[in-house]
């Protein structure tokens, strides 16, 4: 049995990176090492800020992100991942930049919500301002008849406060971020979300499905699954 | 500040390296992601079981450990680390394999427990069999005049099936193999162990400081302080 090699352009954040990794070793089926997919990780945290970058003109990470896929390319990687939301604004342009196909967050996401709670037609988005302003979700998720709220500005900034605050999930904090995020959760709970979707792949480690009044889908464990499906898939259909 | 780009060669197992790449991150000095460091991870399960190669003339795992560790050299790893004790039987010819440094993991270990527990004298090893009979903790400790004790033909029985088992540690259980773990940890404690070394990079998953009535050192908590130290202090002597 062969499987595809499966690369993470990591980084953004590292613990994000580390809860992907370990992710996609949960939901693998093995109970020894060797039945374990190989994955190459190219942590690479100087990888600009997105969302700085999408809406204040700050440095762009592209180049950055397309040598960090190409060197994950060659490396060995047949198959890439990249458990940041926000960086998937330059999906397209990523994907131009390899020979091997890059998994895209929110469509796995939108293929999730349709599996899984087929009756939910409004969802509500935790995110940063970058996904967020970018409609990266409103994109895939609308395409399929899903409506995406957002939280207000007073509770974006609360959001924003819990991700990069200087006692933020970036910064290694948890206890205090939780408590904003549950607020923001629960004010687009309010509005009508049937559904939250923790959209930053920081949100997930403050926020679990059963936190909220609502279901709580976790677009990393949704990628997660789908980066084990394609590298298992590949080795069925090549009868390897 | 340049840092050095740390390579981990991963996979053995999977949750280890998980375990290595998050105590990296928490031993590293930074507040944003961007202060962080480039850390790239070859996770290769299908390298072979290192004790089944050394005790039972299993499938050598070296060319793989080998291959692995120049891959990471070629995509930019500086220095190299490696969370699985019992693969440090090939650390010289690893080594050899590559132009870049690479960190042994019971050496540092020698090296902390003469810094942080000075007067102790006599330690106990829980680890695998193939890591006990290479002497691995033997060379490096007895060398700093530290005593090494390790489990008796049950014990180490015990300690085997928690690590390997159908429900053991790399089978992704937890609360089993912890009991276990304790069993043979105590046993050490009763023989005159003033300190557990938690020589497996399975053992820290299930077995932590203050778990016993001596101190527990997990030299994966070493190794990550000796990687964010090395990274950083060739920065400064470099005056990047």
């Amino acid at each position: 049995m062969k499987h595809k090699t499966v690369g993470i352009i990591g980084g953004m954040g590292p613990d994000a990176t580390v809860d992907l990794f370990q992710k996609i070793i949960r939901a693998t089926p093995a109970s020894t090492d060797q039945e374990h997919l190989r994955i190459l990780i190219d942590n690479n945290p100087a990888i600009p800020d997105r969302t700085k970058a999408i809406l204040y003109g700050g440095k762009s990470p592209l180049s950055m992100l397309s040598d960090t896929a190409r060197n994950l390319e060659a490396a060995g990687a047949q198959l890439l991942v990249m458990p940041c939301n926000t960086a998937h604004y330059y999906h397209s342009l990523i994907q131009q930049s390899v020979h091997i196909p890059l998994l895209h967050m929110m469509r796995e996401t939108g293929k999730a919500i349709q599996t899984r709670y087929p009756t939910v037609k409004t969802v509500g988005l935790l995110a940063t301002e970058g996904t967020v302003q970018s409609k990266l979700y409103h994109n895939a998720l609308e395409a399929l008849g899903i409506c995406v709220l957002v939280p207000d500005g007073v509770h974006q900034r609360i959001l924003t406060e819990a991700i990069y605050g200087e006692d933020g999930i970036k910064a290694g904090q948890r206890m205090g971020p939780a408590v904003r995020v549950k607020r923001a959760a629960s004010y687009l709970i309010e509005l009508g979300s049937e559904l939250i979707i923790a959209g930053c792949t920081e949100i997930p480690l403050v926020l679990r499905d059963g936190d909220c009044a609502v279901p709580v889908l976790d677009p990393t464990q949704v990628l997660a699954e789908a980066a084990v499906r394609e590298a298992m898939t590949e080795s069925m259909q090549s009868g390897d």
